[in-house]
């Protein structure tokens, strides 16, 4: 069982649709901040380091489950945790959770690849990287 | 087996990410685009029309795989058909091609809900509503 | 003379582009994120009591210079400011600046025309709306 | 005198905000897509094949005045032309049209620069260039 960690969103005006609460395709959105935020904050290995290391992370899948909307003075949590490791990818759980009622917004997963940027191909996680998210 | 509808989409340079492809989440604009569309050119029943009935759909999951980069200049196909209908929910399949490979960019699907737009509640799809859309 | 607001934004991966940096329409979003936040924050007449009282604002000029590129680790500052009043119209001042360095990224400026809700047409800013601002 | 050239944009939901208009960010995102498309069309010296030359253009200022809303069905087009060029600046004139009133819905001017792509600084237009624009 690995760490949930936390970040907090700030919904922005432009985050809203026509149906006056935060456009579906944003909670994605919401999710990448989220992990950058927690790469570095928590893992202590920065996007910026990561790609700098000649890596990088691509969706390979993502599944979400809409549960409540959120609207725009909501205050909205990302929690995300590593479920597991397979090969070049890893599944990464997570929650958007309203701030004030704790209640869940959306939750779903996302497959992650390891790809090198050199070659644009997946590579096996190595094992000090795996070290790095298997907190 | 209900009828699969095309849409093509004009990728716009806003759609493209730090990684030089189109964003992921994205894609999820792109099915709305396309199921936009369809509703008025192919199931003869527009959102216009739909939510002057007093009816909205929201989607309540969302899944997608992704298979391949979309590129600036490419042209992209976004090809949906109704799977199934279940109370208030039906389930909508969709591939995301390119149009001149005709290979797959991204599939998956998406469960969307009718809701009434007064009381905000689910509704179970009455009959006439999927006479409309099961062709 | 009136007063210079400030609200902090969090950069999010989806807010840059296939030049690396924040997409040059975000600037625009990163206002009226200021302009909302400030609305509640300074002002003490949020959005939603504005549009509660049945009235809104549009945008009817926007005028912005780019000054240096905004990256995703950068922390960003917006200042605002009401410059003038005349008839349905405000001229509001804006500075977007890098956190760190308080070098300015891009500045300009929005006109906004109040309106009203019902019927969709530009009203003279009441004295008792222009007081709440003019400060 | 510079030809003004014409690309048709499609409206897509997500470009919809709370409004239920086009929110106001996205008409910078129609005219850059415009842009694109006419360095193909009409210039035949498309964004790839510039930045393969190792130049770029990136946005000093933006001027956009905004006449009437644009809704979801509506068909827009978006009027470019050249209006002057100066060192390593030149300003674009542009004109968002409703197709079918063919009223405008919003007009303004963008200043670019032309960078290299290594150096990352201004550089003068090359008449070559400034040739292939002086349509």
């Amino acid at each position: 069982m690995y760490t949930e960690f936390e970040t907090e969103i700030t919904v922005r005006p432009d985050d809203i649709d026509m149906n006056n609460h935060v456009h579906y395709s944003k909670y994605l959105d919401y999710l990448l901040m989220a992990r950058y935020d927690q790469m570095a904050k928590d893992y202590k290995l920065s996007m910026e380091e990561f790609i700098a290391m000649g890596f990088g992370w691509v969706a390979s899948t993502a599944h979400i489950e809409y549960r409540r909307q959120i609207r725009l003075n909501n205050r909205v949590l990302v929690r995300t945790r590593l479920e597991s490791f397979s090969g070049a990818q890893c599944r990464v759980l997570f929650k958007i959770l309203n701030k004030e009622t704790k209640k869940i917004s959306a939750e779903g997963y996302v497959d992650y690849t390891m790809v090198s940027l050199n070659t644009g191909k997946a590579i096996r996680i190595p094992p000090e990287i795996i070290e790095k998210y298997a907190i």
